[in-house]
């Protein structure tokens, strides 16, 4: 069995590249510098079915890509969240949050409207984040700016 | 400096014991069995604060307690979070979730008032918990029941 993307999860996120065990993922809704990391693992819906050595790669991924978007987004507090209750395959969220944003002090899944992105906006958000990734976790990015 | 609980923890939540590196607390809210991590580090809120032997030590724990509770409670899914927006102090919600729980789909944080305990009820639920988590991870329950 190969991995594929959920196609819910398709939808909402475009593919920013790869790190050695997820798929770094931008959500489609620019209220908040919003990612999502997928191990590129068939048929997981809860952390404790990766194996031991996937868990802790997962582990170390998330929290690179949490302090390194902390520093370039200058966040005021960093979310990070596996849910799932609508798209079962793993995935996690790591979201920079601003004491400005929208949904502040409250999660992001607070009912309000999605803003899409601009398309230079968004280009410009993803090349700073692939400068910012370079070298960590053998992160590759495929999406052509 | 030493370790203090926040105090908005505190009194959401009641300590039912330690493991090697986190506090677990259970919610006060019985909507959901709701349990809450707490790493006894003081002065940290995001997850890369801390040493990268208690970054794998909380996720150890994180996993083997989401499992453990998967499995105790028959979970349909399990949500995992470490949000801190309004208690800075890092802490990790650990939730079991049901497609027939109130806020299914949905995040728990879904303004929907809580429900409190009786006490039987709770006391019930801690001790099938302690059962379960004998021997993971140095657990040492600190509820008496």
């Amino acid at each position: 069995m190969s991995f594929e993307i959920d196609p819910r999860l398709q939808k909402d996120s475009i593919l920013l590249g790869h790190f050695t065990l997820c798929q770094l993922r931008l959500h489609v809704d620019a209220r908040f510098p919003w990612f999502i990391l997928v191990p590129q693992i068939p048929a997981i819906s809860e952390v404790f079915q990766l194996s031991p050595e996937q868990q802790q790669q997962f582990w170390q991924e998330a929290v690179s890509l949490s302090e390194q978007l902390s520093v370039l987004f200058k966040a005021d507090k960093m979310n990070l969240a596996t849910l799932g209750n609508i798209v079962p395959q793993l995935h996690l969220h790591c979201i920079v949050r601003y004491q400005t944003d929208s949904a502040w002090p409250e999660p992001v899944w607070n009912g309000e409207e999605e803003t899409p992105y601009e398309e230079e906006q968004r280009d410009e958000l993803v090349q700073k984040v692939f400068t910012r990734l370079e070298g960590v976790h053998g992160f590759q990015p495929s999406l052509d700016l």
